[in-house]
């Protein structure tokens, strides 16, 4: 036997931790759950024996990875330059620790003297853990586990002078299982209840399964899940993170590339495409931003058969792509202003909880990149672009947002100050940044030395502004309007805006008639393409209307018209609106103009009714007293601040403490949900901050500014 | 001394190569020119001593790389896993190698017993040569090269059982060397006249210099590199193979998507987007399909500070990213058509010659990639988009092309069949293929199992469709409409179609008289835009109308109106046009009118003169005898064949035999510049093959078909 745990623990006093006793866990998933209940997450260490031609003697790879991670031997072997690689047995285990296999921790490791005999591993998802969340080892017995939080376990193995690398394992589950031809959607999110996890997964292949099997309310993880995979809007993807944007989706981003990209182009904006790599030396020339970026940032070390002689980045975003030549281009005032846009892909390669739309690692947005010779242009852009962003959130998508300015803290690596427009989802009382336009102010163009002489002949720095939309958007739309019946389109962005049904079709209905109720669905449809509305008939036989309800309100699309018997001896249509369910009678001499004001009215009132809950679930508060009680009651709290980081900095803190009844999964992005800024809001309350007079609310310090605070995504 | 090269040699009689006699040669650039002469690449092998802590006792590196490749001593210690590394001295070449330092040789290497103690590394450039071009190294003597082809060496480094990895080194000189705010446009050819390409590499600095300083017959390539630079269509970018696509460049292509994209959405195609990330299993599940582009396959190996545990593949193509999910959507006939397109960037990691917008390492297309449940509608849409992407050639870029269907050879990898639109450029009498839409047969839905109930009730394999159109197009007009003044644009996708000039301004002209000519310049611009007329006034004060000619020539805008006091008198404009000079008075009265159908016009004109100069450089042969003639005076040939590989193999051989008067430089998809077919062309001519009597021009075989050959891009 060799020493015991707490013994090997105690070499370490600075590294923080604890041995938690707990009711003896005789099975793995009785442990597991355990575990989860100390709030913490279970992690383990397997060690093998690998093998390789070119591996003398006996050589080991010890893996430290999160209970969930697929570690497979190949992988192990492979970065520990090996071939192949097994599992250790006991007797080694006794050997090389002097515990048994399953007591096997970090904390063993330094037992193997000889350095070079052992590869240590970590799961790199481990390491991302946020802080303020632990780990759980099997502390060498049934009855404890050891606690102990992600960057103390690193801090340990630098103390120890173990040398790692990292490997970003998959999530056991992840992969395809059975058929190969048919790839299994990835589960990435452990629903609560099994049947709705079932359901969820459930492919097209059962086409009389349509409609959703859980409520918005009573699962959003899985509503959002079935929302989205259901209406066809998206698919998942064999690598996790990544996903696929279906046409139905896809129109929606198509409309609002539309619309902005001939705002921008109306206002002087030139498209054009820059290459999607980026060398190491480019990626690096500016210290904060890329601090920022790059954790998340994929590299191409091969092509082909070979390796290339610089890894080449993927770019996370384009500054560092697109100054160097801007430096180039741009010589006198003449060359200003400069204002170039471009609609592409990036990649984020984040290592936590990717969510479809809202996070994923690759993902489509406009970036534009404009300099200015003063700081009174470049002001003045950064607010035209946000303006258009709240048009694309408010007129398009009928999604209402607070434009404002983010705080230091929030700001973006590198820049001057950052406009945002926040959104929220009032299901779960989280806000989401729906988009930002920043201004850099001279940073960049000293770094890249975007210089032009003024017309008093002085060499001076050029000002920029970056400013970015994503898909993000078309997930934002979906939370806020989608219901317990599916999706629910705003007009403008719908692509289909009316479907056409016959009803009333019974046994005793003519052949003749049937075919003339489908006729006049068709012509319909004619008329109010014609009269410019996005129209569709579904006068397929081997459905039903009903079934058809059902399908048209799950895919959202705005308002159903229906065409019976009595309705074409009326000369009139019976429009229902998805949104709230009401119905209508409208004359077919009046169809193009009372549609279009019933479309227009159904945008609007779509906003309203968002805009109403939002305002319900905001509060305002001037003391510190109900600011966790709001955040739990799934409030956004508009309150007087101080606009210092540090108060910021406690304020999450403080705030971070889990409300018990909130089931919604926690991620890095909102540590344990401490609240944050969301921005400080250009429209102030009118009965605003009395300067000298109003106080933080949070801290003693005299308050700035009312600002708007929230737990996010 | 070790044994002697020849001997070295010998030892592996199955290695071909050749032992050249020549002057001695006692410097380097004189054994360079020599070796160019002789019609070979020059290569080097240099052997460096690395070290570092994972190295015991002595272990070298040795690389064998094209003598243009950038060999840093990092990059070599790096990949043979050590820290740093040094060239070896005298004293360890005699030692290890019997010979000088500057005599080693690939064919010393197997001198090194220990094989553990020496890495050895490829330039993966050097194995990219095509087959028909030979390496020279110094043969151990100032008076001998050995020349031997990429493929033998590699042959010959198997046999010797000499394991190596390729490594892609940067051209020297391809980096910024000075200032590392100001990218140094890479050099990525060496022109022959060093003044024009000093001129070809001057950045905008001097705005005094505008204008090509080289003529388009003279020197082909420079001149495309001053018009693409100097318009500001394009800048090079510091990753060799990727290039900037600016403003001017890119509203071709929004064009071009605009008129493709409207008519495939109005022919029932959907957009979409899919990952860009594939991972390796999905690639590699078409075989034929990924031996066509494994080789030049981008991977993704590291995110962050974590290797990922396998490597992703950046997408040459989506057939293997979108059919697994085809697979998935696809059950019954009720699903069919699916016809999915998307706009998106693919990378080919070429290792040869890249050239802008011709062939580039990323570049944007659209893909469509569709499923039928019958041959006969699969047929149907594959001639359905070639004829759209004629019309884009025709109607939009006024550039004439050949519709036809590819052979045998030259088809898609793992397609049933291609059909193409072929392009050709004049100025070097080599064709370019323009855009190609394939039928996939049901070869990938067999792989990836996407089967359909019939109406039958029987499992069938769905057929299917892949098209894709590039940003090709774009190098493919500026290639064959622009002239010794630049570019020229044809009217429908130029985005600016006239620029409007005051003119006849003297010393005499009062501040007024210029106030009320540019006023009427930007009076005109506004009547032009409400006429739909795409216009710009250049009322600059600080430019001569002189320069602004020379300026608006070279950015290649169709019509210049200038305007005059007189011309103000006689309430007219006079209208000069790019492509041919003319010019005409316009009465103010019928502007729109009158511009419009000149637009058209010069439209129409651009493309009769493009076709009548294709049509005068191909040629009708019948028999063998002119068809090398033929191809040395830049023609294009039409020639009736037996559509057998052999013989295809045969003519490109026999075809090969360099033209000592072509001066364009050679690339491997053109190998020598052997002829290849283009097409076999869907219009026959009248008096075509005879079926049993027309015999193949180049064999004794019966013809099928007339088919058009010729040296390609």
């Amino acid at each position: 036997m060799g020493p015991s745990l707490k013994d090997l623990l105690s070499a370490h006093p600075s590294v923080t931790h604890t041995l938690k006793s707990h009711d003896a866990t005789t099975d793995l998933p009785t442990w597991i759950s355990v575990v989860t209940n100390l709030n913490a997450i279970a992690a383990k260490t397997v060690v093998y024996k690998v093998k390789g031609a070119s591996i003398k003697g006996d050589h080991y790879a010890a893996v430290v990875a999160l209970f969930t991670s697929d570690v497979p031997a190949g992988v192990v072997a492979k970065t520990a330059g090996a071939k192949e690689g097994r599992v250790i047995g006991e007797d080694v285990a006794t050997k090389l620790f002097g515990v048994a296999r399953k007591d096997v921790t970090p904390f063993h490791l330094p037992a193997v003297t000889d350095k070079s005999a052992l590869t240590v591993i970590v799961d790199s998802r481990l390491l991302a853990i946020p802080d303020d969340k632990t780990v759980a080892f099997r502390a060498c017995a049934d009855d404890t586990s050891l606690l102990i939080a992600a960057p103390r376990l690193q801090e340990f193995l630098e103390k120890a002078q173990i040398e790692f690398t990292t490997v970003e394992f998959a999530v056991a589950g992840d992969k395809p299982v059975k058929s190969e031809a048919v790839p299994k959607k990835p589960v990435e999110k452990q629903a609560k209840k099994p049947a709705a996890k079932a359901a969820a997964d459930a492919t097209t292949e059962n086409k009389e399964l349509i409609g959703l099997t859980v409520r918005k309310e009573e699962d959003f993880p899985v509503w959002y899940q079935q929302v989205l995979t259901r209406t066809e809007m998206m698919d998942y993807y064999d690598i996790s993170g990544c996903y696929i944007i279906r046409p139905w989706a896809y129109k929606i981003w198509k409309s609002i590339q539309r619309f902005f990209g001939d705002a921008i182009e109306e206002s002087g904006v030139d498209d054009c495409y820059f290459p999607m790599f980026v060398s190491e030396k480019a990626l690096n020339r500016e210290k904060d931003h890329v601090e920022g970026f790059s954790p998340e940032v994929a590299w191409v070390t091969k092509a082909g058969q070979s390796d290339l002689a610089e890894p080449i980045a993927v770019r996370p975003t384009s500054e560092t792509v697109m100054y160097p030549y801007y430096a180039s281009w741009i010589r006198s005032h003449r060359d200003l202003p400069l204002r170039l846009n471009q609609w592409c892909n990036v990649v984020r390669w984040e290592f936590k909880h990717p969510q479809p739309f809202l996070r994923t690692r690759e993902f489509l947005w406009q970036e534009g990149h404009t300099a200015f010779a003063t700081k009174e242009e470049a002001d003045a852009e950064v607010r035209e672009i946000l303006e258009l962003y709240r048009r694309v959130y408010e007129e398009l998508l009928a999604v209402p947002v607070v434009p404002g300015v983010k705080s230091e803290k929030e700001k973006f690596a590198g820049g001057l100050y950052t406009t945002t427009v926040e959104g929220f989802i009032p299901t779960t009382g989280r806000a989401i940044q729906g988009a930002t336009s920043h201004c850099l102010g001279q940073n960049f163009s000293k770094m890249f030395e975007i210089l032009i002489e003024n017309e008093a002949k002085e060499r001076v720095n050029v000002w920029q502004n970056s400013w970015g939309l994503t898909t993000r958007t078309i997930g934002v739309m979906v939370m806020i309007h989608g219901d317990d019946k599916g999706l629910v389109l705003p007009p403008r962005v719908a692509s289909i805006q009316a479907v056409v049904i016959p009803v009333g079709i019974t046994a005793k209905t003519t052949q003749e008639e049937r075919k003339a109720l489908a006729a006049k669905a068709d012509e319909l449809v004619k008329i109010l393409h014609k009269g410019g509305i996005r129209a569709k008939s579904d006068t397929r036989d081997n459905y039903t209307p009903g079934w058809k309800y059902n399908h048209w309100e799950l895919k959202g699309v705005p308002v159903r018209l229906e065409i019976g018997p009595k309705d074409l001896a009326n000369n009139s249509t019976r429009a229902v609106v998805r949104h709230n369910g009401t119905s209508q009678n409208i004359s077919l001499a009046t169809l193009v103009p009372d549609l279009t004001t019933l479309l227009d009215t159904i945008q609007s009132s779509m906003f309203a009714k968002a805009k109403q809950q939002r305002d319900a679930q905001t509060v305002r508060l001037e003391t510190w007293d109900k600011f966790v009680e709001s955040l739990n009651n799934k409030c956004l709290v508009l309150a007087p601040w101080c606009e210092r980081v540090v108060c910021e900095d406690a304020v999450k803190e403080n705030s971070a403490r889990p409300d018990p009844a909130n089931t919604e999964e926690v991620d890095d992005k909102a540590p344990s949900m401490g609240a944050k800024t969301l921005c400080i809001p250009f429209t102030q309350p009118e009965d605003g901050v009395k300067p000298g007079v109003t106080k933080c609310f949070a801290c003693e310090e005299k308050a700035k500014s009312y600002t708007l605070w929230g737990r996010s995504y």
